[in-house]
Formats: structure tokens, C-alpha cells, sequence
């Protein structure tokens, strides 16, 4: 998408931080028009598809995945739930997910009820980096014995093994701009 | 709103736990297209003033805010991050909010960048309780020199404070659901 590769352009600030800034369109302040656009690219990518059920992570996952559900027919959101708590509420199921950018191991966590056996689940998230997290909502998925379809993220860092793994484990990625972040600046894909 | 109450109703097992559970389509579930119902009862009771941004809270009053945004010409949405660290960035605004459900202060922060002098900002979250979740954003947007035109909530626990404390502080409150919770069972007011 031309114009999401304008957007990540005119938000990061390389020489400053090495860091893919979003947070006026995205992460913080939520453009509402440009999501709806994002939505419908989702859609185009992930037509061929049958999409029960759309899983995200909180919390900057959740206003992607509700305005792509508009285009899914409303089909229900489903949000992991990130705990720093041991719990062992037999009525959730439980992955780990270890952060790179926060350096730190957190659960994510979804009810029992609402992903279910045999339902085609399409994984909607920001960003795709190590892959961890959506690894993580995949084994949730898998443990419902339900059919991971697809993981669609906004932003793939390229230059990060998130899209090896996810191929490696036989899912299907699709990302609206792949960012290869250079010393020298970013490279589109 | 009568769907809101009957769904309400469904939700809570007042003999178990006295919580209003609403999981299985506001806040861990989303049911996208009640939301958009939701959305055009905020727009009607909206209708009088100007929206110039929403702001809400993360997690759950992402989806609200941003369902709720399509009936205000898509107005921009800003949502408050939640951090339990000691953050001195002077980019963002802070204010600490006390929770009782978790026995817990955190802050929350917004970017300076994205509530700006003279804007007219409606808050937007999921449960009104004691108030102090919507007084911190509201102190927020007054730090920002900017205007809170309303704050709407999905839910009000009419047991609580939060009316009076908001009411006290000129704030206008609109909810959708009065909840109030006695042992015998739920009432709506």
C-alpha cells in the first residue's frame, strides 16, 4: 500500500532512534478513514478465504481488527488479553510470549468460549517482527482445534525472522508494507 | 438502550460473583455489529455539540471509540496508554488513576502531540464506576487547554460515584445501560 509506505516514511525518524513510528495514525492517535482502507486491503488479500472469527492481541490490535471485521461481514473479534500474573483459570487458554522490545515474558491469554473447535480464525495484528506473538495466538488457535487461515499484519519488519517462522510452521503471511530498516535508511520490499 | 440491557442480563450471574460480565461482546469478544448500534446511540446523544477528537483508554475502549468515531465523520481517536512505570518523557501528559477493581494506582499517558489547545474532546469508555478513570482523562484534556464537550459510557455502575464526582466537576455524562447492582439482582434506572 503506496500510501501506508508515505505514512511510515513521514513518522520515523531513523537517524534518531532506529524505531518505525506510527503513533499518529496507528498506535496512539487512530486514524479511523486510513484503518478503513487498511481493512479493505485485508479483505482483498484474504478473499479467497472463509473467516469465522478474527483474533487479535490488545491493545493496539483491537482497532484494526474491529474496522477489518467490518469488511469480514462484522464477524466477531476476539482480543488476547496480555497478564504479567500467574493464573490458572482452567476456563482460558495460555501462551507465553517473550518481548524483545520490552525485554520481558508475558502471558496472553483467551477464553475457552470464544474460539471454538472447527472455526476458521484470521490473526489481524500492527506489526510482525520475531513473530513470538503471533506464534503465540496461532498455538491458542490450534489448541481450540480450530484453523488458523491467516495472519494479516500492517507492518512486517523485514529484516526480522518473524515471516521465516510463520512459513516454517505452514502459515500464510500477508503484511501491507514490508520495512527493511537499513543504518542508511528505510528500504521497501 | 433495551439490546444493551437484555444483553447485560444474559452476561452477569449475580449469585456467583456480583460482576457484570459483558465479555461475550463488549470486552473480550466484540460483537462489531452491536457496536456500531452502540455508535449511533453516542451520535444521537451527541448530535448538539462539535467532536473534534475521541479520546478514550486502552484496552477496551479501543473498539468502542473507533466504531464510535464512523458516526462522527471519522474523527480522529486517541487512546490513553496505560504504564505502571516511572515515566518522565515530557512529551506526555500523566495522570495517575486509582484502580479498586485491581487494588492498584497506574498512570496513563497521551502524547502532547495529539490533544491540542481549543480541541473539543469526547471521551468515550466502556464502564463508568467510580469516576476516577474519567476525571484523569478529563484532567488530561484541560492540561492540553482543550475542551471535554462529554464523556459516554457503555456502561454505568449507578452504585458507584462517578455520575456525582463528574457531574460535580461540570462534566456531562451520557451512558447507555444505568446498571444498578443490589443482592437481589440487577436493576436498570
Amino acid at each position: 500500500m503506496k500510501e501506508l509506505e508515505k505514512r511510515i516514511l513521514e513518522g520515523t525518524h531513523l537517524l534518531k532512534d532506529n524505531i518505525i513510528r506510527v503513533d499518529s495514525f496507528l498506535n496512539h492517535q487512530i486514524d479511523v478513514a486510513f484503518l478503513n482502507e487498511i481493512a479493505k486491503e485485508f479483505k482483498k488479500r484474504f478473499s479467497d478465504v472463509k473467516v469465522d472469527k478474527i483474533l487479535t492481541i490488545e491493545a493496539s490490535g483491537i482497532a484494526i481488527a474491529v474496522i477489518a471485521s467490518q469488511q469480514f461481514d462484522n464477524t466477531p473479534v476476539v482480543f488476547a488479553k496480555k497478564t504479567l500474573s500467574k493464573n490458572l483459570d482452567k476456563n482460558f487458554y495460555f501462551e507465553k510470549v517473550f518481548s524483545f522490545t520490552k525485554d520481558t515474558t508475558y502471558d496472553i491469554m483467551v477464553s475457552k468460549k470464544y474460539i471454538t473447535e472447527g472455526e476458521n480464525v484470521l490473526i489481524i495484528d500492527d506489526f510482525l517482527a520475531n513473530g513470538k506473538a503471533s506464534l503465540a495466538l496461532c498455538d491458542i488457535v490450534k489448541k481450540a482445534k480450530a484453523n488458523v487461515v491467516g495472519v494479516g499484519v500492517v507492518i512486517e519488519k523485514a529484516n526480522q525472522l518473524g515471516r521465516t517462522r510463520l512459513e516454517q510452521a505452514g502459515i500464510r503471511i500477508e503484511s501491507l508494507a514490508r520495512v527493511d530498516i537499513k543504518d542508511d535508511g528505510i528500504r521497501f520490499k
